[in-house]
């Protein structure tokens, strides 16, 4: 079983549903290790919270059970993607309160080429495409993302991953993770109030360094800091942490090769393997 | 026949669509008159222009073909809708050259309470959802609607159109169709180079205006100018022109008569009625 889609195996979805005709909805994408969704209270509550501000009614009872139904019929490891959308109904955009929402959990392979990213580092560039300006849908992992879809459309097979900018030119985050910057042996995580997704796994990680008493500074991140920077590593749910060893803006290379405090990160992101969820 | 996908008559698509997944795909609505899609000629130039923007394949002839299969099975007065999605496949946001784009063409009933705003005129609202800002998506009807629909959620049953701002707080547009001023005899669109779709409607009046002899200025307005403009009017493909007669901004409200602009818009809006496609 690969697809469910409100409790039934299906591959489809109608064509009037709200996710299809204007992105209306929200998704998780959960990593699954020895058969345990990791960090999964965290990604209900940010799936909650982001239903919650589109005013989408989330059925947390059924979506749990179906989980549960995924994880007992595939591999022990693999992603999980949960989607909930609107549903279809409303008069155009404007919604009416009888639309069912709908939600959607996929189950697919872990990437084979993710764990050598964590060892070796990987390259990345900075996307010319820039993210969108919205205060009122930032932080949030909506639907709408044809930002990252053009910016990831930049990419050749030697960049693992884009650093994308937001509409003045300062650094937000990656078209599929979070950025973070060591300086002076201060974590620093690009500001995501106007642009960017509040990830899961920057959370825990920033978490736990603060537990180690390595506090972090959230602020507005200029795109030369980043070459100042003693180390960069990008994160999110499914691959963890990748350390930055290459950066490429136009003809200009950047690298470092891979920092303590990115070692620590490694270490901690092993941690929640160790979690119950 | 209700909807076409690719060709073949179906409700329902993959849920790895990535017009789900992504919003990675634009659309159009276009009215049909007499049998006739009106302005069809705009309206796919558009959707090549943003296709093409998207870096989306799109098969004319096919597309063509099942716009006429639509017609011959409906009623000769209604509404088509044409979305137009990458497809599935690729690498989560980054897409690779194997998909085959979805063609969906829908059709529906024209709404039997918009001739009326026509003639009586509407009330509108601002709404307090201010839309996102980037020069790289703005014009195209994408289908990353998210602003649309929060905006629209705004809008309680006396407002038939709620007005949308930008970031900084200038006026772009309606939820769902342009705004045009008219001020000392000057028709005045608001800037849509960072927010905003250019609308087919509105390029066909612009047009019709500039040939008997009015010119328009495309600039920032600012939502001051809204209260000091002579004729306010709203305009779309499918309702074509509604005057705006009251605007609702938190407690105040302003109230027009309509104008004679407002009148010849909508004289020139009949007109199209007259075009073959």
């Amino acid at each position: 079983m690969q697809t469910l889609i409100n409790g039934q195996q299906s591959d489809f979805i109608s064509v009037q549903d709200r996710g299809l005709q204007y992105g209306d909805g929200c998704f998780e994408t959960i990593r699954i290790h020895a058969g345990m969704p990791i960090l999964l209270r965290l990604h209900l509550e940010r799936l909650e919270r982001s239903c919650r501000r589109l005013g989408i009614p989330l059925e947390l009872p059924e979506l749990n059970n179906e989980l549960k139904q995924i994880l007992d019929s595939n591999d022990p490891d693999g992603v999980v993607k949960i989607t909930v959308t609107r549903g279809s109904g409303g008069r155009g955009y404007r919604p009416n309160n009888q639309s069912q929402p709908t939600r959607i959990i996929q189950y697919f392979p872990y990437p084979a080429d993710y764990n050598q990213y964590t060892e070796q580092g990987v390259s990345v560039m900075v996307c010319q495409h820039r993210l969108s300006s919205n205060a009122a849908l930032s932080g949030m992992k909506h639907l709408n993302r044809l930002d990252q879809v053009l910016a990831s459309m930049e990419l050749s097979d030697e960049f693992a991953e884009g650093i994308c900018l937001d509409q003045i030119g300062n650094v937000i985050e990656g078209t599929k993770s979070n950025l973070l910057l060591v300086k002076n042996d201060r974590l620093i995580c690009p500001d995501l109030s106007v642009a960017g997704v509040r990830g899961i796994m920057q959370q825990f990680l920033l978490h736990r360094f603060a537990k180690d008493g390595m506090q972090s500074e959230n602020r507005v991140v200029a795109l030369e800091e980043l070459k100042e920077a003693n180390e960069l590593f990008l994160c999110n749910s499914v691959f963890g942490v990748w350390p930055v060893i290459k950066l490429v803006e136009n003809d200009t290379v950047f690298e470092w090769s891979v920092g303590p405090r990115t070692r620590q990160a490694i270490l901690y992101h092993n941690e929640v393997f160790n979690f119950a969820s």
